[in-house]
């Protein structure tokens, strides 16, 4: 349940309907997991959303008054999930950005997902979507706001013992499920797809990829993936979360993964 | 400008930040021209419509509330555009669709653009955009609202005299412009892209179809686009428009753009 909202720091919970945002998808956005006041991945949340905004062409807000802002709207929660959205602004009809817009820059607190405890001592079950991620390097990496794509896998199944769904690209390649960063484990070389013709960069991706700087960013097709070690998926919400089951082959919860687990209760979380 | 606006029936003209056409740009839109309290081209508008509620399970709207709706917003306007927005409504955070979404319909009237004397009589100055289309059949056709590919393709250029940006796919095969179908006369034969992998079905471009029904839809290459005898656009809003000018090379208005700005004046624009 959403707790509180700040629009442009104003306690408002709506914005103009000619925002470019609802128009155009025009922006993007980080949800970001606080434990009270602290969120362990700051840092890189506001690497990405500014990386974002140069890539599209935003004007960058000051990363001390979005977390004075994440901070007053999660303020009641003991734990949270903070969702900022930042948008090209209000503009007139046409895709053309306007030369004198003012980003709108929405913050919000959420209750964080509960936490499962099954799913992180044995594991999740993933399926694979027919839907396929589009190749588009403009936009790879990017937290955007376009998410037609994850809306449509993630609405391809209802059954709630499926945790997540593994998404491919349109050449095949394993990219990422509908909310979280991918990784595998080969012969105890950690392994993650590169996104950078389609699929998002993730935070807790990066956390991974800092903790353990000799894994491997590479193209990783299906074939390969089942034949994984070990698989788990990374998300700045969820944390590390073992694969116990893809597409019905069973996968062992491996020491690389409780590795990981340990890194980011050693995070705080 | 904006003249009126109604959210869900209400004037209105804010929709909540937890609205899923801002979060994810979970909807559709239509762009409609009307002439008084009269679109000649709403039963298209209509039909594209429904095939989008189908395609991306949205629930669809009445067709006689929206039409209401959209002559109560514009009814001060001798001449507007009226632009429907139908997203999926509010959810709580994730991609999955609420299995109670009551969806978000927003009716906006804006002044038309201004009538380009010049442009329609002489033709408009196209240049080659950078930006490419990804391939995506699921979304393909649809006029949904994850568009940062035409906003950065609209974005390339500053330069008024050039009126349009030529938008090819992943593939190289030319597809449409930042904002209008694209039609080209090949020894008389009339042809246009296929739209079924990504780009818009527009509904000028339907009533194009409908009204030369021999026209041929199929791929174009860029390369051949260049020998077409003529091209031109098409555009609910601005109807017709010769191309005289695609990315440095002349191209002469000819006979089937002319019996097509006809066609056009004759529906009453």
């Amino acid at each position: 349940m959403i707790a509180r909202v700040l629009v442009d720091g104003r306690a408002e919970d709506r914005v103009s309907v000619l925002d470019r945002g609802l128009a155009y998808g025009d922006g993007l956005f980080e949800t970001i997991r606080f434990l009270g006041a602290k969120a362990p991945l700051w840092p890189r949340h506001m690497q990405r959303l500014q990386d974002g905004c140069r890539r599209l062409s935003l004007s960058v807000p000051a990363p001390a008054i979005l977390l004075a802002e994440a901070q007053a709207v999660s303020r009641d929660l003991p734990q949270s999930v903070v969702r900022i959205t930042l948008t090209r602004g209000t503009g007139e009809r046409g895709y053309k950005p306007p030369v004198s817009a003012q980003a709108t820059r929405i913050v919000a607190a959420f209750d964080p997902p509960p936490r499962d405890e099954a799913a992180c001592a044995e594991g999740i079950r993933v399926r694979l979507c027919a839907t396929r991620l589009a190749l588009q390097p403009r936009l790879a990496g990017l937290k955007h706001l376009n998410r037609l794509e994850q809306v449509l896998a993630r609405a391809e199944w209802d059954d709630p013992a499926i945790a997540e769904g593994l998404l491919c690209d349109a050449d095949g390649l394993a990219i990422s499920t509908t909310a979280a960063n991918l990784f595998a484990v080969f012969g105890g070389v950690l392994a993650t797809p590169a996104v950078d013709r389609c699929g998002i960069a993730g935070v807790a991706r990066a956390e991974v990829l800092s903790a353990r700087p000799h894994a491997q960013v590479r193209p990783i097709t299906l074939k390969e993936l089942r034949r994984a070690d070990e698989l788990f998926l990374s998300s700045s919400v969820r944390g590390i979360l073992p694969v116990r089951e893809l597409d019905g082959q069973a996968f062992a919860v491996g020491a690389v993964t409780r590795a990981l687990q340990s890194h980011w209760r050693e995070l705080g979380f």
